[in-house]
Order: structure tokens, then sequence, then C-alpha cells
């Protein structure tokens, strides 16, 4: 076993993240053991012969029986009934973690869920995924240089935090931690608000009356542009509906942006448009070079 | 010469477009000879320098003096004081198209510049382009696979639009024919639009408080939804400004689309929100798989 050893971990959920995870743990022989958890057994059987896990199980609650880490890698609406009826089965010295997109509605589920054991569990969300789902669509290389944040929560031991953290970095990532509050905004203006906006737009184009000949006549710039719109629905409308005191605040913010282009536009305005534009070709040429590759679509 | 040899090709503006044309067309050995015309020195040295152009020129008139196909690659609000200054000086039997992404505007600066020779004109517009600018980031690859919109007008021959319809077609493209309305519909809401919401969302941003940790906290997801936000911010207000009349519509109905949202997630309407991102995710899968590359900057 290497130094670094996380022993047996448990992953709940083997999709795109959780399956990538555990495929990055394994291949740096991090792992004792990867237990993959997920409700059906297509998922399982797959994550089985694929060896991505050594063991498949679908009561969450068997699967943790001597688990040292287990990972919630399921939608955001799930975490809160999962560490309910795993609550009272954590084993001591355990640590639980996740990888949410939104951080507010987890903590606060996990505190009604734990109670007195909510120093157990480290709230954490991994910036990196693509539009594809399912653990088919997992590889061990997507967390490589991306950032991974962690919301640590007043009762959690740094030993704890730092077990989480030692996890992500040993599949390429870099950690940082910030408060649930930071996180949520941020994320609301760089993840959610953007796939709120390509939804809607796609969404849009494709109630008009000639919509086939409007995807026809298309190029590359439209399809990166909506590459997030081909994301899971239900994932999506878990993530906005639990950020959505952040997410509202900031489409009414977009809607005053977008006014005051068209009233340029309306008022023949060219200087100003111009300036707004090369605001956004600034900001977006000094975007720095990390992760260029795959999307934080998680 | 092959059998489809253009002749003597001028193209007037020497960048993205016209370079990667100028590279495709005598890649295929389709020209007798090609002149570039641009304001800038360095650009003529460049392109000279790089073999993309057999003759540089700064004076159009003069370059085009024994003409058989005039290409006008440069931005949209320049294509009518250049049409102006050639006017009286088009060979008989020459062709001239442009590549501007608006074509009602073109067309009626074209009408107003060249009167009874208006003939001689076909707009053109291929839906190809990166979000990098100038000669030095041209490709002879870049029409391969790519729509080009031709928009006959009722004075053109059927000669003159075939002649520019192989043209591109020697360069890989698929060319297909439209009526100009129907044109600037289409191009606002596949590429006017996204534009100006990929510009919008970046411009807000960057006037965050925190934009340097909010653009820290990205990965590839926001990475290639706003990519289109770093091209041309003069091009783009050009291109915006031209075609206000189709894009101010459309901006109401995003607008709309938007605050239909809002309402989603203020009522906590899941299921209508996940219908909603379903509609997308459907329109978007189903993109055809023409034009994988490149964008439709232009």
């Amino acid at each position: 076993m290497p130094e670094c050893s996380l022993g047996h971990v448990v992953i709940i959920g083997v999709g795109l993240i959780g399956g990538s995870l555990a495929r990055a743990l394994r291949q740096h022989d991090a792992v004792s053991r990867v237990t993959g958890v997920a409700r059906s057994h297509e998922t399982l059987d797959l994550a089985l012969q694929m060896g991505i896990i050594d063991q498949a199980e679908m009561d969450p609650v068997l699967a943790m029986k001597d688990a040292d880490l287990v990972v919630l890698a399921t939608p955001v609406s799930s975490i809160g009934p999962i560490l309910e009826s795993i609550a009272d089965h954590i084993p001591a010295h355990c640590v639980v973690t996740d990888a949410g997109s939104v951080k507010g509605s987890v903590a606060n589920a996990a505190r009604q869920a734990l109670g007195a054991r909510i120093d157990c569990f480290v709230p954490g969300h991994p910036i990196a995924g693509t539009e594809n789902a399912g653990v088919s669509a997992s590889f061990a290389e997507l967390f490589i240089d991306h950032r991974v944040i962690l919301t640590p929560l007043i009762e959690n031991s740094e030993t704890d935090i730092q077990l989480v953290q030692t996890m992500w970095e040993v599949c390429g990532a870099t950690v940082v931690r910030m408060s649930v509050e930071d996180h949520d905004a941020m994320l609301a203006a760089t993840s959610h608000l953007p796939h709120l906006l390509a939804f809607s737009l796609v969404d849009f184009l494709s109630q008009q009356e000639r919509h086939d000949d409007i995807f026809c006549n298309t190029a590359g710039g439209f399809r990166d542009f909506t590459r997030i719109a081909a994301s899971s629905p239900v994932m999506w409308r878990d993530i906005c509906m639990a950020n959505r005191d952040e997410l509202i605040p900031l489409l009414d913010s977009m809607e005053k942006q977008l006014a005051s282009y068209r009233t340029m536009l309306q008022q023949s305005n060219g200087d100003q448009l111009e300036q707004a534009f090369q605001r956004a070709k600034s900001a977006r040429d000094s975007l720095p070079e990390i992760a260029k590759s795959g999307t934080e679509k998680k």
C-alpha cells in the first residue's frame, strides 16, 4: 500500500464523476479497495466489467460497513436522502464528502441528516466534467489540472479536510478552500448561469418554425457555445433549483446587461457596444491557462 | 491551368477569411493569380512572405485592372465604401462578391454604390471562422465541410452566381442559396445572438468585484461557452449594428424566455424547467454532424 492509501473508499453514484474518481484512485494505487454503489444493476455490472470498482453494492448501508472514506457523487437532490439513510451507519473515523455542484443546499441537508455527526462531512465540488453522463463516459484523467473546491464546515477537523484534499490531489486536481456562500455565488456566475443561457438559447431556437434550417446553418462557434446545453436536464434542474437564491439575482443582472446592449443597438451607439465587447474580449483573452479540457458540468 | 480556373482573383482584406480563401484557391490550383489588397504594409508583406498571395496592392482600383473575380473580405461596414471606390473600375465580365456576415446592409450598400452595375455583385457569406483574426491565423482548410450561403440578387446572372459558387466549392465548402432576408434572420439567431450573449456574460462577470477569483474557478464548459467572446470587438460591433433589425426582436424573445425560466425557479417548478432543458438537449443532440471545427465568427 502506498503511503497515501485512503483505505476502503465507497463511491455512491458511479457516473461520470464517481467513475472517473474510482479510475483515478485505482490508477494511482491510492486505495485498498473501491466499492461502487448505484441503483441500477446495469451500471454496477458495467463498472465491474470495466474494472473501475472492486466491489458493487446496491445498498449504501451495507457498502459502508468498513468504509474509510465515502464519496457521494449523485445528483444534488439525492445527497440529503442518502445521508439520512446512512447517518446511523457511518463507522467511527470514516470521512464523508460529496461532489455536488451546489454547496449551500447540500450543507443544510447534511446538517439535518447527520445531526451530531456533521463533523465527518466535508463538502466538496470538483470543477470538472463533460456534457456526457454515465460510467461509460468516465476517465481517470478527468480531474488533472482541474480545481476542486472544498467548503469545510466549522465542525470539520483539519485531519478530515486534509484526507479529502489528498484524495483529489492524488487525482491530479488543485484543491482550494472557500466558504459555502462564496462557492455558490461563484459557481452561479461561472457555471449555472452559462448553462441556463445555453439551455435557453437552444430551447428558444428549437421552438422556431424553421428550426431544422436554423440548426443546419450553424458552425463551430454555435456548437461550442451550446455544448453545455447537451448536459443532463435532471442534473441541471436540480442544480438550478438548489442554487436559485444565487441564480435569480444573477439572471436579473444579465437581463439588465442585455437590455443595455439592446439600447445601444437601438440608439446606434456603436462606440459603447464596441467598448462592451472589448471589455469582454480582454477578460476572455486573459483567462488563466488552467483547465483547458473538460467542462464544469458538475 | 485546371478546368475550373477562376483567373485573376483579387481579395480585398487579407485577414482570416481572405487569407484562408487565397490559400485554399492556390492550393487547389484554381486561379491564375491572387492579388491581395490591404490597408497595411505589414499585412501585405506578411501575406507575400507566407506565399499566400502572388501580388500585393494597397489601392483596390489598381488591383482590379484585369480582375476576373473580386472578393471583399473586410468588415461589413467597409464593404459599401470600397464598392463605391471601385464602382467605375470594375472590368466588364468581372464578378464581385463578399464574405460579410450580414447581407441586407451589404446588398443595400452595393445597390447604392454600383448603380446599374449591381448585376455583377453576388453577395455571399462563408459560415466559417475562428475567434482569431488576421492573416497569420488563416489556413487553407478553413472552409472544408462548412456552408457558404449565397444570397443572389434579382439582377445576377446564373453564370455569375455559378462562378462564385465554384470558387467556394473549390475550397471544400457546401454552397446553399437563400434570400437576403432569410439569411439575416437565420444568422441573427445562430450567430449574432450567441455572440451578443457570450460578450454580455463575460462583460458582466468582468465587472464583478471578485472577477479574478471568478475567472480562476472556471473550466472547459465556461471556456467553450465564452470562446466567441474573444472575437474582434470592431467586427462584431459592425455585424450587430448592421443586423440590428433582426437582432433586437430576437433579444426581446430571449429576454422573455429567460424571464419564464426565472419564474420556474421562483415558483420551484422543477418539472417545467426539466422539460425546457430536455427540449434544449434533444435539439442540441440532434445537431447535424457538419462543420464540427472552426466557428462562424464571420
